[in-house]
């Protein structure tokens, strides 16, 4: 066993507890009492319950929202794998910070607090920019040659994310969406997706930022060498898949969500790359999942058999490619409003409405 | 050619037109431009640009938010084609006065201001309680005898909508929701549907609030005896389906639709009925739909038949199936997040982001 899987193994997976069942059930109960037809308010009630319990509170205060949006670059990159030049990762760091990208617009118009961790960009920040400096390495490793990241760098990017879910329940946060930038990262997913899955990688590829069929063509064929080079035809451990085919990034997300599980607090995934980032979390601890809302179908289509792995249903499917976290916030406007439904409304008793004959 | 009809004709039909397709081009010029891949941000930007068509503003400024919810009886709950009992419309309504059903709840919680009109709820309600007292008759008439309405309470029905259109132009909203209650109107929603579409009942009619699968086929015998005895095989035409198998809510909002398209005024629809009732507009000037969005997508079966028959798609599928406006409220803020976007991203000039290679 090498040291990240006792590092995870050891501190975290047997401290992460599943969602409260008592809780779920209570949730259900009061759900039914208030005016609406019985289930008619549909996947706001199974929200709602789902947040209930893992909050274990009969009515929940306002919510204190966050998203953490992990930036790194990615070596794979060297093989043609995207659209985009990789300078994209540091110059959108950059308009994160300025607040001009589509995840800015979306936390500022529904109330949630950013983060912009640099995990491992390529690039120099200047230090009093507001951005989390936690560069792990300067991009991952180009993983057609060697694994994309060395023991070392995987524990200290799992350790980024860990500690970041310490300081984000610290806070006081009970609603973190989580969210990435990196070209080349839906390289990285789709490779982690039929490494978890066993899917064909055609199957589970997709445009990412726009490539267009020729060049898709050629990404697959990469993600296809990497996989055989990495893992042939043994099935890899899940933090084995993280470290040879992933990206800091993704790293840093799946020690995000385990530490987030391990404090009881909920997290929006958004697209396929932090999805992918989630199922590892998953692979290595199933309870995880109970902590977890997807917050939208994207396009990727990887994303939707991830999705179906883990069991999760996404509350939005707007055909959003954006990554960044912008699926997962737009999605928070919709949890909330679930939460307050369950608090607010009336019953049938306390407004004098009859019940349905049956 | 009968009053209903002329007047519909004369006074509105040929007054609204559709959105300006050069504003939406110069909304789609405008998305390409800001930082993120192309199309990226999917169905949002289809939203954004709807929006921008329809009020013909570089920068919209923001929202002004209002939902009506019209609440009405209806003749035909005398065959038992409802889970709950007629006086249920009576409770609701007064839950609506007492903030204390789901869409006063959802409707604080997106700043959405609220309206309730009385459009022929069977009681007396006082008249110090902030209702809008637009009663026209106390219920439909049972359409199992006679037609739903006489041609003068459809007009009054119809007018009630158009005014309340002239009023929330008046007062500046510029994004309105439609909603309604009434015990019995999923069935007058399923009437209205099979004569427009022309589908057969059983595939367009659902469970309602609630009925077993028992009552649900005595409401579609209902619904078929309904149908043969006021149209046999004719085609009728919109204001005479809406007359005959209508309610006096349903006929309200298709009068709110055409104000509201006239005054180009954006209206988000809500469920089956609401979008029955946006289904006769359409069917009497198809250029309303230009200034339509479909909040969400309700479990009743017949409501996507309605969406499919105006080109609509809805924005969120939560598997509600509750009225009153709750899914067009709940995708408000979905849309104010398009017009943000739209608004407040960086563009790669400005940014300084390098775009995609080729």
């Amino acid at each position: 066993m090498n040291t990240s899987s006792q590092m995870v193994d050891s501190k975290i997976m047997l401290t992460i507890e599943p969602p409260s069942q008592q809780w779920l059930a209570r949730a259900r109960a009061r759900l039914d009492q208030l005016t609406k037809p019985l289930g008619s308010l549909g996947r706001l009630e199974d929200l709602a319950a789902q947040m209930v319990s893992i909050r274990e509170e009969a009515f929940a205060e306002p919510m204190r929202k966050a998203v953490y949006v992990f930036a790194a670059d990615h070596g794979v990159t060297a093989e043609g794998v995207s659209a985009y030049p990789r300078e994209v990762t540091r110059q959108m760091v950059l308009n994160f910070l300025a607040h001009g990208a589509a995840i800015n617009v979306l936390a500022r118009a529904h109330q949630v607090e950013m983060n912009v961790v640099d995990v491992g960009v390529d690039a120099d920040f200047d230090h009093s920019d507001g951005l989390l400096h936690r560069k792990v390495r300067r991009g991952t490793r180009n993983m057609m040659r060697e694994p994309a990241m060395s023991e070392d760098e995987l524990t200290n990017a799992l350790d980024v994310g860990l500690k970041l879910a310490d300081d984000a329940k610290a806070i006081g946060y009970n609603l973190v969406a989580v969210g990435e930038m990196g070209i080349g990262n839906t390289t990285a997913a789709s490779a982690i997706t039929s490494a978890l899955t066993r899917e064909p990688v055609n199957r589970i590829t997709g445009k990412g930022t726009g490539l267009n069929s020729e060049a898709l063509t050629h990404k697959c064929l990469v993600i296809e060498a990497v996989l055989a080079k990495h893992f042939g035809n043994r099935l890899p451990n899940p933090l084995d898949v993280l470290r040879c085919v992933g990206g800091l990034e993704i790293a840093a997300i799946t020690g995000f969500i385990l530490g987030a599980a391990r404090h009881r607090l909920a997290v929006v995934i958004d697209g396929f790359i932090s999805t992918a980032a989630a199922a590892i979390a998953f692979a290595i601890a199933p309870q995880v999942s109970g902590y977890l809302f997807a917050g939208h179908q994207s396009e990727e289509p990887g994303h939707r058999v991830l999705l179906e792995y883990m069991g999760l249903k996404p509350i939005l499917a707007l055909n959003m490619r954006l990554g960044e976290g912008t699926g997962a916030v737009l999605a928070m406007p919709i949890l909330e409003s679930a939460l307050c439904l369950y608090n607010q409304m009336a019953t049938f008793e306390s407004a004098g409405v009859s019940e349905a004959k049956d």
